[in-house]
């Protein structure tokens, strides 16, 4: 198995874990950005088409894994690990898709919607493909309910 | 930085890289499982009602990484990895929107699309939620042409 290495660092508004607005109804359209380490910026050719991309990062700040989670947007009630979005997994890999806004110089990358603590690690930067990628219509299990009743607050 | 743990195993049709169908308009859609160690299946609780997952492995068969990809979609014209889902990339972390159709056992999940080779390592599963992960109007870059191209023979 491979060793995890940082190809660069995302600087986002959020200074600590508690500061990112949680569960799924919470908002991460604050701008954020991802700088690539100058060794690896060659790779970012011919990304500019994309809207949007998948972002990779270690969970840094999770403190070892656990396998029952207690996500806030079910109130902390226990569900598995691979159930729920926790950065307390046994690979500490985390994953967000991304709009991608464009270039701020050759290495950095402007995007929304990245909810993870200013300075993670970067692992990886994968092209979205709405021919794979996207399932508008997926179900979401125990999530769905609050789904539902986030909708409703965003509403009113 | 954290080294990659296996927690558990791809079983898929495909015996060699070489077997897996390429390109945009491939069709993944052979069954497949995954199966957990058994030390992990509680982190499976809940999953039953998501009908998609995201599911990351390792590339275990490639060999290095390289900041160019030649993918066989744009008949091996040079991009930059991070523009491709290329297996050589500096974390070697692959990445599949699956279907999940259920349990054979307690920790075994019966999944299609997913497009890697058998006994594949795995690394972690994730709930798809379509209110963050589905942009069906994504713009697919120097992907598109080949996309449409695919499409219109798919058609035909």
């Amino acid at each position: 198995m491979f060793t995890a290495q940082p190809i660069g660092f995302v600087h986002s508004p959020y200074q600590e874990t508690s500061a990112i607005p949680k569960g799924l109804g919470a908002r991460h359209d604050a701008e954020g950005a991802i700088e690539l380490l100058r060794e690896y910026e060659p790779g970012l050719a011919d990304i500019e088409g994309f809207s949007h991309l998948f972002v990779l990062w270690e969970f840094d700040r999770a403190d070892g894994f656990d396998l029952f989670a207690h996500p806030p947007s079910d109130e902390g009630r226990p569900h598995g690990v691979f159930a729920t979005r926790s950065p307390r997994r046994p690979n500490p890999i985390g994953l967000s898709v991304v709009q991608f806004d464009g270039f701020d110089g050759p290495d950095q990358l402007v995007v929304r919607f990245l909810d993870c603590v200013d300075g993670t690690p970067l692992l990886d930067i994968k092209p979205y493909r709405p021919t794979t990628d996207a399932e508008p219509d997926a179900a979401m299990g125990w999530l769905a309910p609050h789904a539902t009743r986030n909708a409703n607050t965003d509403r009113s």
